[in-house]
């Protein structure tokens, strides 16, 4: 087995070797742009990973691996142009760079693009992967859909935001890892735990992203910590306070997050006093450890040798640690 | 064989079938909303026909029709988007009547319908159809592409502009009569015949659509007289006055070409003036005459019964003299 790092290492090479110039070059320069901004690499490496742990040559893995970074930069330059976003990894993002016409345009050459990869896999393979692709690559638009009619609703429930953070993200981190088990053509069986894990971890992930947006360490998180305060944005943390808080604390909350303070130090201070005081930051803790835990178990009953669930369970615990 | 409008009403009905509400329905809606929008049906027709034409059941290629249908109103909705467009068929655009992430977002989940339209065919078929639809996807967002850098190039050849609409138009035409051949099975002979069948004629329909904006009837055309002399759109026609008239002629064209007057009928009847005597009007009325003949050559050479052959041609001779 090789390490996560070899794994990158592996993928930025294929990376490299497939960004070629063609024309239209306005077509085709924001998307090389894009795909060569950086980044972990992480559902590619995952697409490789899992591929050798069900016993198949990560080489065999690549055209997927692209597949699912394509995919997920096509969704990168849509999202920031729904977004207004102006900055994708401290860079311009393409809209910005180019307009927002060249993002609409490169992002569904893109998409078209990702398909396209999976022709390289004969017969059944090909036929698996180009289904598994789209019935995921529909569940992330539904999920982008339903994280903006959050917005603008004041009832949403926390299942509802669960489904949206499976959809938006978990699925394709699921997706990955199910390639991987397609192209070493594993069991059913395989195929559908190592989709569960993928999809345990995925949710896990992003409640922690939820987590440590308001309670991270500023100098490791990566992102403005307060940042989705500042945005008044509904995560799991102001769902939970919403659904355990009294109606003054709820009231509070609300009004909180409906102004946009030109300073907002003292409204990120207030906000995570609440999400303490209600028992939002314990309870949005345990759900962490629930998925992560639920994750783990998914694996326990892989039947994989336990030299290789080590390898899933490492990338795991990294992962939750933020240390990848 | 049946008749054009029975293949519309059949494919009309396909199409009701398919069109139920799901969740989210600010995805959804959108998407049925376009769908239902109208329109001749032209593309899966086609495919319709053509898997006929080659012994097949047209009823196999219903969902192959509807993939290209769905595929041609996602690139209506994206392009409305490029061009800011106001109204499609007479009815408000996607973007205008929801907004322009509604449209990128609706748009996205089309694409990614379309391809899952593919499986419901079987394995070889599956493959070639869904390959077949990649590599049209791409060239059409290619043949987009160069649509918008033509706007502000003003070294346009003709061959170039002959690539657009090749790209932008015509191969999605002739993927669509390819489709149904490979739903048919038919020979690769075949397949390759009535694609390029459709190609030429798909070049000569939009040739003639450039000549029809300058030279239609306004009662006939259905489209704005004089639509593309407004909005200085480089056509056929204007590139072939650039390329004959004269360096004061030419001077004069390229001055009309830069000017947005509140009342244009002047403007148009000089720029029609211009195109007659330069012999741009001839020289197009020609073209159009040469690629209809070409895909008409094509189809005699064809290796289908002498019946089958007349409806093809009884198609392209409706659809060069706009009664389809």
């Amino acid at each position: 087995m090789h390490t996560i790092s070899d794994y990158q290492e592996y993928f930025i090479d294929y990376l490299s070797e497939n960004t070629t110039q063609k024309e239209p070059k306005n077509l085709y320069e924001p998307i090389s742009y894009i795909l060569t901004l950086g980044g972990k690499r992480l559902r590619p490496v995952l697409v490789l990973m899992s591929c050798e742990i069900f016993g198949g040559s990560y080489k065999k893995a690549l055209d997927a691996a692209l597949a699912i970074e394509v995919f997920h930069n096509f969704s990168l330059v849509h999202d920031d142009i729904m977004d207004d976003a102006p900055l994708r990894r401290g860079k311009e993002t393409v809209h910005e760079k180019w307009d927002v016409n060249t993002g609409i345009l490169s992002g569904d050459a893109m998409l078209i693009n990702a398909y396209q990869l999976f022709e390289n896999y004969e017969g059944d393979i090909f036929r698996q992967l180009a289904q598994l692709f789209s019935k995921t690559a529909i569940e992330v638009c539904e999920g982008q859909q339903y994280d903006i009619d959050f917005e603008t609703r004041d009832d949403v429930t926390i299942p509802e935001y669960l489904t949206m953070i499976e959809y938006k993200t978990a699925v394709l981190v699921a997706a990955a890892m199910k390639m991987g088990a397609i192209i070493a053509e594993a069991s059913d069986n395989c195929r559908s735990s190592v989709y569960d894990f993928g999809r345990l971890l995925g949710i896990a992930f992003q409640l922690q992203d939820d987590y440590l947006d308001a309670f991270g360490d500023p100098s490791t998180f990566g992102k403005q910590v307060g940042g989705d305060i500042i945005e008044n944005k509904k995560t799991f943390l102001y769902l939970k306070a919403i659904e355990n808080g009294d109606d003054s604390l709820k009231k509070q909350l609300e009004g909180l997050f409906s102004l946009h303070p030109e300073n907002p130090s003292e409204k990120i201070q207030t906000v995570k006093g609440i999400f303490e005081t209600t028992g939002a930051k314990e309870s949005t803790r345990q759900e962490i450890e629930k998925y992560t835990k639920m994750a783990f178990d998914v694996l326990e009953g892989l039947s994989i040798s336990d030299d290789k669930k080590k390898v899933l369970e490492t990338f795991g615990k990294q992962l939750m640690n933020r240390t990848v």
